[in-house]
């Protein structure tokens, strides 16, 4: 087994500008013919992908205990360390995931609205991919195989570029990756890792305009900040999750604590999780004094309003700090508010626009929390937990974005292809 | 009549950065209330609108003829003094689009795929306004109606930001529009047009990126490319349109000289012209000499590779950069091709993925050419100047969109709009 070539001690490339326009080049000329490749010669790769996974699992536990090794050393962080871990459980996972997405509808190709015109001229849309996508990431190496799933059963072209600390494990799942796509007769340049940690990499990506039709950072906010700041290529973001839950007047008490506990305590880190509570003054007595409880024993660290404070003597106060948190932590901001209307501007105010719940019983409100509250996901009679692609059922998800255009929510398939227009005639001319 | 405030002589800003500023606080908060309008609310405000304008008739034409004495005495050229004048015909069919606008389906609401989930979950998507968006354009006062019209339609508010030589009938054309929102009960801030020729407007106008959601730049390469370097907020672009027509083997060669020739010369000007025609080598000798004598009487200039011109001999030579130019004018470059994958990367090397058609009666190569050609609309056997809102069905359009994202081709109401997941449940909560 030629396993050192799956984890290359050390990255070679020499003119970062010249072998980064290269990955474009080659990327952009697989783009085409992935982009016209049939569901089946696509799921054939993917099936290939999978399977030379699973034969690289030698390769993948080897290169991972470099990465394991290297991070220790360099003294990273104990929660970047547990991101980094790739174990036997979580090939199993990378494995299924590719497999998972194999099984979805093949979006490329649809024609959708397809009518006849006064002119007698056919119109309709035709789904089709967006063409090269740039990921960005870090840490989790899973993510390499996710997203060279979900470009290629979209019909595009992707340029990788992980995090260095995990560039060795990341080497090994490319190398398995190319393997598929050469059995399958794929152009093995449709799914390029960048093949070297220097960081000068990152800034000649952003540069590679001609190329690349859609930049994908998925990281911390310094790194999504950068890339739409330096880059004219435009961003798929994914940033802060500001989540709240409004206990309606009209809710009903039991779903209400039950909701709201659910939706800070399922997952603290998690940008679907609630950040804040809003709570309507007139049900604040019947919900908080139960939740006080659950979430003292859960944990979980409550700062309130000067009127929250007043029913949960005690508590910490809320700094207006608290209001614009993302605590991705045991650590949740209360406050009470007069009803729908302040529940509503509050929202507007310090919210994300990522998700938010209203819990209520009441039709008016409930619809007019649902129209107005403009977030992503917004949400009646649920735990905001629920707001991924997989609940969603859009399959498998590149990530959630908190843009207004183009893809907003969970990202799946459906945000890495676009539509054109295609019209069907019979020798129609204009005449205006 | 108050003419005077319709028309006034100098604009009055001084500090742009905060009137600016102003604008986009405005803006925000008409967003807000616009969004929530009921259909019945925004068609009370279009009629009102269009009413308002009709009753202005005399003051819209007093200050079209201030602008017009303005641009003659600043020399300004006949194409754009052309454009700049807005007479009782123009009035009509400004009203007119008005109406056409309120009379298309309401957009804003429309929940679809509204699907229960494993989880008890029922997710769907609703169709809302994107905001505020930022207009910035050139000459034609029409596009203010039309602009204001299809943005209080489509949910959002606007700022417009017109041409100089304009203003007075800009002005004119936003007073009526004011009067219309005052007396429909809409918030007057959903339309605001910039109150100033102060070229500084349109820097400041870039940098609200915190109230403005999307901008749409109307006018030369050169306001788009700066709109889009200098501002961090998304952008949908109105580029080049170089559009091919194919004629292949397969054609009826009688209709692929009717599209080739209607292609052309239904109208120059327009970004939906052919510029380049490709003809495979099989049919060239049965199209191309009948297209030269039809071309030639009707003036156009004919620049053919070397193939062409030995069929056509006479003809001008043309260069590289003529399958590179928009010549949005009487001028045809004519290549000769082996086929179809020749037609298919001449497209791609030199097209700006607008608008191509192929004339064709072979089914392979059709679908192959549907499939494979990366462009905005793309049309089997008809002529490229359908290539417009009004003729896809989509009613008014705010413009046609050489980006991938978000909005392609031709931009109606619904590329005003984005979507948000909606999530219905009963009080599920998640376990992972």
């Amino acid at each position: 087994m030629a396993r050192t070539t799956h984890a290359p001690a050390t990255p070679t490339v020499i003119d970062i500008d010249a072998y980064m326009l290269g990955l474009g080049r080659n990327a952009s000329a697989a783009a085409r013919t992935i982009a016209a490749a049939g569901t089946g010669a696509k799921s054939r790769g993917l099936q290939a992908i999978a399977a030379a996974l699973n034969d690289a699992r030698a390769a993948l536990a080897e290169a991972n205990e470099v990465d394991l090794a290297g991070a220790k050393s360099a003294k990273i962080e104990q929660p970047l360390i547990d991101r980094l871990v790739l174990d036997e459980r979580g090939i199993d996972r990378m494995i299924d995931g590719i497999r998972e997405v194999d099984a979805l509808p093949d979006p490329i190709g649809a024609i959708t609205d397809l009518e006849f015109r006064p002119s007698g001229i056919q119109v309709g849309r035709m789904r089709v991919p967006l063409g090269v996508i740039g990921m960005i990431y870090e840490s989790r190496p899973n993510v390499t195989a996710d997203a060279a799933a979900l470009c290629l059963k979209s019909g595009n072209a992707c340029i990788l570029r992980g995090g260095s600390e995990a560039f060795h494990t990341n080497s090994a799942i490319a190398a398995a990756i190319a393997k598929g796509l050469v059995e399958a007769q794929l152009p093995v340049t449709a799914v390029q890792l960048v093949a070297t940690t220097d960081r000068a990499a990152v800034g000649a990506l952003l540069k590679l305009k001609q190329y690349i039709d859609v930049l994908i950072p998925r990281g911390g906010r310094s790194l999504i900040e950068r890339v739409s700041a330096e880059s004219a290529i435009p961003v798929i973001k994914h940033l802060d999750g500001i989540c709240h839950v409004y206990i309606d007047d009209g809710a009903d008490p039991d779903m209400a604590v039950q909701i709201a506990f659910n939706s800070k305590t399922e997952k603290y880190a998690v940008c679907n999780a609630m950040e804040t509570l809003l709570v309507a003054q007139s049900i604040a007595p019947r919900v908080l004094p139960s939740l006080r409880h659950q979430f003292e024993r859960a944990g979980v660290e409550l700062r309130g309003c000067a009127k929250t404070r007043v029913l949960l003597p005690g508590i910490a106060a809320a700094a207006e700090s608290d209001w614009h948190a993302e605590y991705l932590a045991p650590i949740l901001s209360i406050r009470i508010v007069a009803g729908l209307d302040e529940a509503i501007d509050h929202i507007a105010t310090y919210g994300s626009q990522h998700t938010d719940v209203i819990v209520s019983n009441d039709y008016a409100r409930a619809r007019r929390f649902v129209t107005e509250v403009d977030s992503a996901s917004v949400m009646v009679n649920v735990s905001t937990q629920f707001a991924d692609g997989f609940e969603f059922g859009l399959g498998a998800e590149i990530g959630i974005s908190t843009d207004k255009l183009h893809a907003r929510g969970p990202v799946g398939l459906e945000g890495l292809t676009t539509q054109k227009f295609v019209v069907f005639g019979n020798g129609e001319i204009r005449h205006r």
